[in-house]
Formats: C-alpha cells, structure tokens, sequence
C-alpha cells in the first residue's frame, strides 16, 4: 500500500490544509517518504460530525456485531504485513522483535475485548422487578445497564506506535463500549498511523460498519487536538502522554460549556522499594533486574522504575556498586524523536544540578538522538525536602534514594504524589514487617507489585494501568486491561419498559445469559 | 437534645468564628432558635485532618464493620423521634408526613448500603491467576478491585433536608464506599443537621469508628464550601443543588493542582412526551397525574416535569383545558426558602416574558414565601429557537410546547440537552411507531420512563439518578440507588501478593464467598 498522508474522514481520504510534515527516522534524523497535512477546522467537523453519526447505528450493534468488527481489525493488522513492521521500525527507531512483539499485543488486545462483548456482562446489568402490592407505594419495574457514551477522541503516544496508538488499548476499549472513535495521529509515527487506519477502515467496511465510526485526523501543532476536544460532538478523551499535553488537555475540556471526562494517562516515576532482608538477600540480582527494568526500550516507557529506596547499609552499598557498573557498561540507542531526547537530556542536566544529588554513572553515549543510561543518589531528607526529586525524566535514569531507617521511608511514601506503580522488594520476613508501608502506598499508586518490576504491562481483567494525579486525570480509570472499557459508558436506567422495548440485556428472560444483578442477587 | 450551632470537628464540637446565622421558618419568615457559627478556615482545616488521619483506620474497616455502622446511623436517627420531625417541618415548611417519609427513605438507604457492603461483590473484584509457563512469558498473578478514594465533601439540598442532607445518599454511599465524609450543611436548615449529625458521631462511636470518619461545617456563605473543594485532603465532592453552584464547585476542583471528582446534580426540566393515542386514550387522566406530579412538594423536586411536549390536536385542547383548570383550582404552599421562592417568581416572570410563550393559568398565591402552580405553552418552533425555554424554573411550573407533527417532536428531542429524565407517554401502537423517540432520548437523560411520570426517585439497584450536562456534572454517576457507592472508589491492583498480604476479597479461598471474575469468568 502507498501512504499518501491524507486525513480518514470515516472511510474518506481528505488533504485540504496547507500544514504538511514528515515522518522522521530518529536513528539518521532524515525525512520519511510521503508529506502528511495537517487537518484544518472543516475536516476536524467533519470526522466528527461523522462519528455523531454513525453513533446512532454503531450503538445499538449487538455485542456479537462490534467483537466481529474487533477481532476483523486484528486481522486486518496482521495482513499489512512487514510494511507495517517496517515503517513502524523506520518512524520509532524500535527493533524488529520489539514492533512485532507490540503488533501482537495490539491484535491480542482488540480479540480480548472480543470475547468480553461476547460473554456480555459486563455491561452491568441491574434488574429490580415491580412489586405492585408494595405499601405504601407499589414498586413499578427498573432496570438499567451500561450504554456508550458517544464519540471519543483519542490521542495515542508516541513510545508505543501500535498498542497505545491507532489500534490501541482507547480505541480499542471506546469501540468495545459502543463508541465511535475519532483518532488524533501522533506525528511522530504517522505513516505507521495511515496503515493502522487503513486496516480500521477495511475492518468496518467488511463488517458492516457505519461510515464514520473511525476517523483519524493529522496534526503536528496542538491546535487540532485543541479543536477536537473543544467540538461538541466529543463525549470523552483518551489520552497517553506527558503532563503538560494531558492536562492541558483536561483543561480544554474542563472549560467547555458541557464538561466531558478526559482519561489523560501521564506517565510517572514508579517508586521501588527495596526491604533490607531482600537487599541482603538478593542484591546484587535486584541490580541487574534494576538495570534491565530502567534502560528497556531507552527508559521511553510510563512504568520505568524512576526512583529506588532503600536503607543505607553494606548491603546497599553493594547494590550501589553493582548497578553503578552495570550502567557505565550500558550501551545507548536511539530514542523516539529528537525532542524526547532534548527532553530527557534536559531532565538529566536539572536532576544532576539538584543540591545533593550525585551523579553516580552514565552509560556511554553514542550521539545523535542516543540516550544514555544515568544513575543518581540523594539521601532521604534530601529527597524529601526538594519535590522536583520525584518528578519523571522520561529515559533511562533512576534516582536511587537512601534511607536512614523505616521511619524514614514510610515518610517518604506518605509524601508521594500519585504514581501509576509502585513496587516493594523483601522477604516474607520484610513484608509482615512492613505492612503500613504497603498501606500507605495502596493510596498512591494504581499498581502495587511485590517482587517484581513495573515495566511489562499485562494486558488481563484485573490489570489497572492508572493512579492518582499527576499518573493520571482520572484516578477511577485504567487505560489497559477490560475494566478501560468502563471509561466510556454510562448507565442508563429503563423504567417501567414494555420488554420488546428493553435491550437484548435487560429482557426478562435474559436471551444473552449474561449475569445481572436481579433484585441484588447477582446470576445468570 | 439541645442544638448548640457548632461545628462537628470529629466528635468535637466548635465555634470560634464570628459570623453566625439562624434557621428560619420559611412559613413565618421568622428565625428558629439557636445561632449557627459558620466554620473559619482553622476548623476547616481540622475536619479535613481528622478525615484523613480517620481514612488509615476506616479504610481497612471490613464490610460487615461498615454495615453496622451504618445500620446504627439509621436506628440513631430514629431515635432522635419527633425533635427530628418537628425541628425539619418548621425548617422546611414541609409537612409531618413527608418528613416522618422521608426519614424512612433517609434510614432505609443506609440499611440498603449495609447489605451490600455485607453481600460484599460490588467490589468488582477481578482474578488473573498466574501462567508460570506461558511462553514467550510467564504472567505473574495479577488481582484488583475497587478501594475508597479517600475523604469525600458532601454538600446536601435544601429540598430534601432528610434524605439528600447530612445523611443523604451522598453520605451513605461515600460511608459505605470506605471514605470519611466532611459535611457542609446546607443553611436552610441547619438544626436537622445538627440533629443528624449528632446521630452520626453516637453511631460511630457506638460501632468503634474512628474520630473523623464524620464532620460537619455549618456556612452561609461560599468561602467555607470552596475552601472545603479546594482542600488537598478532600478526594471527591458529591453536591445536590442548583446549576450555578454545582459548576462553581466542579470548576474549584478542576483547577486544583490535583483534580478531583465532582458529582453535582444540579436538577433538569424532565421533558414529558405524550403522544397522540396515549392523548386519545387518557388525556384527561394524564393532565390530572402531570398536575399531580409538578406541583407535588410545590414542584421543589429535581425530577419534577417541567416541560411537556404533544402535537397539536382536539385531545392536545382538552387536555389543556383540563390541566388549565387544574392550575387555576390549585393551592399554593411554602416554599422551602424566601430565595428559592424568589428565584421562583423570577423564572415565572422570565418564561412569561419570551415571545411566542402564552401565559395559559396559575394557581391562587396566598403571597409570602408562597409558590403558585404555573402552565404556560408554546409552539414547537418557537421552542427550536429559543433555548431559553428548556431551562429548570424550579417550582411548580410546566411549559405545553405543541409540536406540529412527529419529525418537528424528533427535533426537539434530538436538540435537547442532558436532563435526568425522560417520560414518553404512549399506547403500545404509538411505542412501536416512535422507536427513535425512544433512541434518540436514552442519550439525553440517565432515567427514561415510559407510561408514568418521573417524581419519586425508587431508592434500588438499577436505579439512575444522574444524566448528561447539565443534569449533573458526571454522566457517568447516579447519586440514588446502590450503584451510587461506585462514585467513591477506584480498582487497585495487587501484582505477585502473597496470599496473606491481600485484602480478603482478593485471597485465593474467597473467604467472603463474593462474586469475582476469575480469569475472566464471574464466579464465586
């Protein structure tokens, strides 16, 4: 397939702006073949527009309609073939392994909301029968369940081109819940973006899809997201990104006449803490799970394990060594774009002018758009007398935090800001020993992980990929996992309904066996 | 009980402010005894404090501790007897039985919270069990469900001093959900608050809460309200009022440097569709039960239908007709404030004065705080085309808009902003012709009613009471009905737990016999 850099107005192709850009090869910084133009006003109206539209047929298509419609966009994924894997290679500067490895959990993602509209119950499905001879009011019939909410815009992030992008876990959950989907393209990736957009298009018009239940507009300036989270036709955002672009995000949509909630997912520095048993134990294992956890992929992902705690002690001492040589033994690689680079070299410099932070090692630097493994110290009081310590360099770089003793770290936990990780290494004996600090960071964080790393997002039922601000806009939400599907849906109740007039769900003898809560019992 | 006009800091009570104020009887205009000290800035604080120090403890409370709580709420607020029920009806103006009612919903809630919390599912409690031989990876087990936000700001309604004040639905659910709740009590009637109050605190002492699950701020003016939104203990916010209050508050909280949730119900106009052989059939009948329904409570409901809509024709007249009568035989009451009653008299005027909107009857005022029935009617164009007339006049007042034929009645609903409900009135022929009346509302409103009318909110499982914007702030809460408890948690994951360290609801043996999806199947 040739790109030809054009704006999806549903199943059209439109390129009236003057705006154009160029994806950019972040390993030789050189352009990409084909110029993408920007979306202009006209355009942004009319993809949604068309969503608004196509809501009206996409939201009463049955669950079994819209998994057909999902797991025929894996599909579809799949038959772009290597010209996706290479554009996708040549935009990012990811390996191989690493593009097709993220191919497969997108696909894996659309097919495992699939089997959840399939199965059906999650659509909440509440059911109290009329009680007519109730005193001193008889009870009339109420049922309500989940309907979508309308079109959603979605804006994908640049360190995953396939599973947080296009086809990723927002437009995947928005379309599960009902929802049309209008994507902003991330302009660092945006011939990878055509092709995913293409694959969307074939998908709903071999399924039987309205026009208009996808669209995916270009945009290199902000102006476009700006005007897409403005428009009225937009019920809800997801978002995957940096601080400053989500939460002016959330402000836009805050400010509209008609607030909308906004699901801006914005990364954090996933605190780890290391127990004194297990840094006895095992510290010089937890050194090298360290470094592997905090140089993955450059350090470009939102559970990058930013902050380490532990007690000073020989131990530590050791782990500090070791770790130290690990990351002078680094090697670099290219990062995303050459402003993540200019990002995280900024963020680099500041953290290392930081009044009692030492500069414990760098990895070897390779130029051009390179990060470079880093690794800082500061001891505890320090770290808690300066709030910019916990702040995210988006890299490969790990503060590593010491302690004088528990009183200490459990200080520093109840001061953290929302994280959507947060991670304690120990022993059984460490852990019956800690329990308040496990507490205390269940208020802080979306995930809590016991001996393990953060990086490596499981994509499952239980999964929560979220946390309280700044990790997110909307701390009730997850971004990865079945329960994001909730994030676009509202209940609706259905009072005293003629039952031919009741969805599929809410019908009295249950033709989708889907479990409902009926009269507080919850069964089939 | 002698009411003393302090604040609840926890079980303590304070004044040390300077501004006081007295509940007045809105029938006499005179003020009750007792002078109520607006909190300063230094109790407000405290009660914010005390919240949070209580929220380590109450958290970890199980269910069945919360339940008993609860259900003591309920038997202490009994027990308060006619003190209660005099101090309210002189407050409100609102008569003995719907007081000693509304106690029982207000009692009946908290016991309906109580059997959730001991039925123990609505955690929505999520398994991923471990696959140690998953290729290319193993998965680690991953579990999650819903834990409390943290404390909550409750603001009540004036229109309900029982059953959405002190120990409302906002109250109970956030109680139940496992959050401290900071009370603002509403000025209108600040003895029934502190008459709840004082049940809350012997009921968390009686059942071993700790110190701060509860507090109460008495305030006439906005500072002690915005100061509470504005606090960084403060987690959420549930409101019951007017539009212009909820989004001063929704507005506080979303510029914090840390957002949070903000769940105001701010009321709507509930349009009433009736449609032409349901008017054939019943017109009669119907203006009598819409007269009932607008002017029940001198019309102070959020529910009350305020706007009807029905195509010109003979019936459409002498149902009219009908309901001119009606209004023009009607009583007139209290209202609950002078400054509702005068926001009544100015929405009256303001209606009355729109071009094309006819004056068709109003019910005898016998003057003072006094709120008379009001009907006015107008063409479905002039409708269309001024926005005006969709607005809430909270009081007993509807507007007839006659529309001409069904697509000029399609417009209409499809032009609608969100409202909380919607009623369609219809023989089963007309239902069967009107599908996409019917379609088109379930986006507008949270609660769509068929054959009935929407005063009278059933305290249950599937019950909605919520909407789009700006029926409230969050299309995505009910603030009535169980599913209310949802507003005030959030899913937390727990990676590789040991058994031992994870919340009951979550240990491998389901020592509480809850509902859990088990890799991806609901079971117990």
């Amino acid at each position: 397939m040739q790109l030809q850099g054009k704006n999806y107005l549903g199943n059209e192709k439109s390129a009236l702006g003057a705006n154009t850009f160029y994806g950019i090869n972040p390993s030789t910084g050189e352009n990409l073949e084909t110029a993408f133009t920007e979306a202009i006003e006209g355009e942004i109206n009319i993809a949604v527009e068309k969503a608004e539209k196509a809501f009206k047929v996409y939201k009463n298509k049955s669950g079994a309609e819209k998994a057909a419609f999902l797991d025929v966009i894996a599909d579809e994924i799949l038959a772009l073939g290597d010209a996706l894997v290479q554009r996708a290679c040549a935009e990012t500067g990811l390996p191989e392994g690493r593009i097709t490895g993220e191919r497969g959990r997108t696909m894996g993602q659309m097919k495992l909301f699939a089997t959840v509209l399939r199965e059906g119950s999650w659509v909440d499905a509440r059911i109290d029968e009329a009680i007519p001879d109730r005193q001193p009011l008889p009870r009339v019939d109420i049922r309500s369940m989940l309907r979508p909410l309308g079109p959603v815009a979605v804006f994908g992030a640049s360190n995953f081109p396939l599973a947080f992008s296009v086809a990723g876990g927002d437009t995947a959950s928005a379309l599960a819940a009902g929802c049309p989907v209008v994507v902003k393209a991330h302009p660092a990736h945006p011939g990878t973006c055509e092709l995913v957009a293409e694959a969307i298009v074939n998908a709903a018009k071999k399924t039987g899809m309205p026009d208009g239940v996808f669209s995916m507009l270009h945009g290199i300036s902000h102006e476009v997201g700006t005007a897409l989270v403005s428009h009225n036709g937009i019920h809800a955002v997801g978002f995957t990104g940096s601080l400053g672009g989500g939460r002016a995000l959330f402000d836009a949509a805050s400010r509209r006449a008609n607030p909308i909630p906004v699901y801006a997912e914005m990364g954090s520095t996933n605190p780890v803490f290391i127990l004194p048993g297990a840094m006895a134990e095992k510290g010089e294992e937890l050194s090298q799970q360290l470094h592997g956890s905090f140089t993955l992929g450059v350090g470009q992902f939102c559970t990058n394990p930013g902050l380490v705690i532990a007690h000073e002690s020989e131990e530590t001492k050791s782990f500090k060594k070791s770790l130290t040589n690990l990351v002078e033994a680094s090697n670099s690689s290219a990062m995303l774009t050459s402003g993540i680079h200019d990002a995280f070299d900024g963020g680099v410099k500041e953290l290392s002018s930081q009044q009692g932070v030492e500069y414990l090692a760098k990895g070897a630097d390779a130029g051009g758009n390179h990060g470079n493994a880093n690794l800082f110290a500061t001891e505890g009081k320090n770290f808690l007398s300066n709030t910019l310590l916990e702040e995210e360099v988006f890299g490969p770089s790990t503060l590593l935090v010491n302690t004088s003793d528990n009183s200490e770290m459990l200080e520093i936990a109840r001061n953290l800001h929302g994280h959507l990780t947060a991670t304690i290494h120990g022993t059984e004996e460490d852990l019956v020993n800690n329990k308040e600090l496990i507490d205390i960071l269940e208020e802080k964080v979306g995930r809590l992980l016991i001996n393990g790393f953060p990086t490596g997002v499981e994509v499952c039922h239980a999964m929560v990929h979220g946390g309280p601000y700044p990790a997110t806009t909307d701390s009730r939400s997850t971004s990865v996992g079945t329960k994001a599907i909730d994030r676009f849906a509202r209940q609706v109740c259905y009072q005293n309904f003629p039952d031919a007039l009741l969805p599929d769900e809410l019908k009295q003898d249950n033709p989708l066996q889907i479990m409902r809560l009926v009269n507080g019992e919850k069964k089939r």
